[in-house]
């Protein structure tokens, strides 16, 4: 870690961002262009992440498998929307064991194709359906403009893809794992999201409908989080994924697939991080409480580390740090966990030993505010109670951000305003004209279409036309 | 699941094995050459061995990360005895984003190379040090001869990668998580294991030394199942590890790499498995009980089903399956759970609920000799030390094979029968031409210098001049 200080996030929020990811030893830039190193910290955080996810996933009824990374050129050319959506961001293994290859392989951008291949090789009848199949694992699209994170050729995620017989059921589950996507932001990771439909425009390449979950980061922008596809029989009807029904009559299956990755990661730092570096939600914090003991020489020492272990043998529910480390001074260690977004942090020195006290201070509330003291004897109960309220007021704070900087608008002019520091919440006739327009003359495009639907009709806030749809215009990472 | 009967093993044991990774659903051929899909219930397989895994990493002060798929073509050719190891190998990325790559990658085949450059960033003086780090991830070899699990173009494996201050730790970091998967391999996978070192011959492309522990598989091939490297400072002169020691002198670090894979998975079937198909070790099974109602009536249906979900609801601190289907055949879903290699299966019949009791039957013990019945009173304390037992008689089992086909040899001639069809423990001077002809001749290579060896001296059993080890010479994987 360095010493030196972030920028400001008013002042360069890009440059606050990029720093921070190195400082906090997130992650780090990799010798191929574009490609990141995701150090043990923000392993640590995508673990955590991974848990909190996986376990909704075996709740919901899906298992896990792993499909090859290597997809043959010809698979990828089967779904004609998915081909123009993809093409242009391939890597292409052409040797292999110093052999050129007859068919190049594909290093998957994302694998429709593949497990679509599969699933038309195990899905024989009704009774073989649904298949509930999720994948953790790496791909790799050839962006040409990358950011820690946020963008990069290689990313990790998982991929959920299913199989059902009826158009009802998939799109049924298309929304169950949108709505588990949401969940998991709002509760785990205190990122208040909006769940909606992707416009014809931003859907995703080969899908009959695409859902998302949108966040506001600190700079008002907005961040696709998690996506969510109904393919229809698109992808069924390109590999043969066919089933004998109940009648013995053959039927294409009906897919989908949803994928949330380590893209995630930058939203959390993005909602929650300030000045003096990252914050944390409690629920995914690698490290929740750390420890500093405080003493000036050996006898003080002794006393203090003893109440440190006694402590930490209270906290053993919790995922505590004791930072002992002897070359560096308290103040150094407290800039230090703060940079890396510590919910809580416990200070022990002579003066707590003999009146029996701990000093707490929040991550969430900077300076005295956030600082308090408690007795030994509750401590277990104290930080349990302070992390969930830490959880929640990291929630309460992301909300009313973005209530604060999302407007409600109708007329163009006032989009037109509200789109370069905040979102636009707007009537939409729906039409790709005036999506286009909105894009090229302020940048910003549809994030969604509210799931959550006002009554009634308006005017769309770009032709006048009627419009019986709100939807949200910002700009977006 | 199919209903045909496996090949026995006996009579083919390599179609056995196939045949018994398909039926089972353990994996499938995938459309790339050499690759495979893991299924549902091979995943399963795998993440319990990580989780094993990964806890004892943990434990022993290890840290996940994350380092990039593609490698710069160039990074391979900086260690030498590396570059020549893995050349034939490599699959070769030379077209990203539509356009021909300056310097070709490779698709990792293993990470010293990538991770030897990032340390050369982090590491800058002894404080930094020792640098402990754990990949999970994928990588390909290309491999020319391919089997399911146990040699793929593709597989998912753990490498560690530590960087140390002095040779002597770095040495003790090899030997340490050599121990770490011996334990693993015995105490988890029930699958006894040799731990020793590889011949100068057999060792990594790269490594001063390497260890190894070797498996005995049920047609007495060997079969290693995990590898520790010391390194020495091969790596970090080629990529510039340095550090400032106490004195402040610049020093190269000493590193090491170890690495176990999804070929384990073959491991276990090989050495457990029977002609029924699998038997899992309870404590890495993904299924430790399943339960199979047993009645012919919608009476009885009720009662035993009633009776099930009692015992389910006691035994929720083990991993049981209820297999309820309706369309087969109790007999069926028990061949099918013996093919899947469920170690302990419960029936409740109508008779079972009035009396009291349930029918267990164990699946190391086919037949008569493996069934026994019990009140369900005690159900949940009988399947606790029932699934013990059976994880111990299954590495007893393994022991005895082993020790029963592991043979003392004092001549050539006895060497080169004995491997045809065992492992040969025999005295070796240590010379490439002595393991040069025993391979050329018998197929047989030096599998490991076992760690353990015995007081004193003898005659290599090739040349006849004196010899201060013992090895073991087998046909192998």
């Amino acid at each position: 870690m360095s010493e030196d200080k972030l920028p400001s996030r008013n002042e360069n929020f890009s440059e606050w961002y990029n720093q921070l990811v190195l400082k906090a030893e997130l992650a780090d830039y990799a010798p191929v262009r574009g490609c990141m190193v995701v150090r043990p910290y923000g392993w640590a955080l995508w673990e955590n992440i991974q848990q909190a996810l996986d376990r909704r996933f075996k709740e919901t009824g899906h298992v896990n498998a792993a499909f090859p990374l290597l997809i043959p050129k010809s698979f990828l050319e089967k779904e004609k929307e998915h081909v123009e959506g993809f093409s242009p961001e391939l890597a292409v293994v052409t040797i292999g064991g110093g052999e050129v290859l007859e068919e190049p392989l594909i290093v998957r951008p994302t694998s429709e194709t593949i497990i679509g291949y599969m699933y038309s090789k195990w899905i024989k009848s009704y009774r073989d359906l649904p298949v509930l199949i999720n994948q953790w694992g790496n791909v790799v699209r050839w962006e040409l403009r990358t950011r820690l994170f946020l963008r990069t050729l290689e990313f990790y995620w998982q991929e959920g893809h299913t199989a059902h017989s009826t158009a009802v059921e998939a799109e049924e589950e298309t929304r169950r794992m949108l709505n588990v996507y949401a969940d998991f932001a709002i509760n785990d990771a205190a990122v208040p999201v909006v769940a909606g439909m992707k416009s014809e425009k931003e859907k995703f390449a080969g899908a009959v409908r695409s859902y998302t979950i949108e966040a506001m980061m600190g700079d008002r922008r907005a961040l696709q989080a998690g996506t969510s596809h109904f393919l229809g029989q698109n992808f069924a009807k390109a590999f043969e994924i066919q089933f004998l029904d109940w009648n013995n009559e053959l039927q294409h299956a009906w897919t989908t697939s949803w994928g949330l990755s380590t893209r995630f990661v930058g939203a959390i730092i993005m909602t929650h991080g300030d000045d003096q570096g990252l914050i944390l939600p409690p629920k995914l914090a690698p490290v929740q409480v750390v420890i500093v003991p405080i003493y000036k020489n050996d006898s003080e020492k002794g006393r203090v580390l003893e109440t440190v272990a006694r402590i930490q043998s209270e906290l053993k529910n919790f995922r505590v740090k004791i930072d002992a480390r002897e070359e560096v001074t308290p103040g150094y260690k407290f800039n230090d966990w703060e940079m890396r977004g510590v919910p809580l942090r416990i200070e022990i020195g002579p003066k707590d030993v003999d009146k029996g006290t701990v000093a707490l201070a929040r991550r969430d509330r900077p300076g005295r505010e956030g600082k308090s003291f408690t007795p030994q004897a509750q401590i277990a109960v104290q930080v349990g109670e302070m992390l969930e309220d830490i959880q929640a007021a990291l929630l309460e704070r992301a909300r009313a951000f973005r209530a604060a900087n999302t407007h409600d608008v109708s007329s163009y002019a006032e989009l037109a305003q509200v789109v370069q520091d905040g979102w636009a919440y707007a009537w939409w006739c729906g039409s790709a004209e005036c999506e286009a327009k909105v894009k090229e003359e302020t940048k910003a495009t549809t994030r969604c279409i509210p799931l959550d639907q006002p009554e009634g009709s308006g005017k769309c806030a770009v032709c006048g036309e009627t419009a019986s749809q709100k939807v949200i215009f910002a700009r977006a990472y």
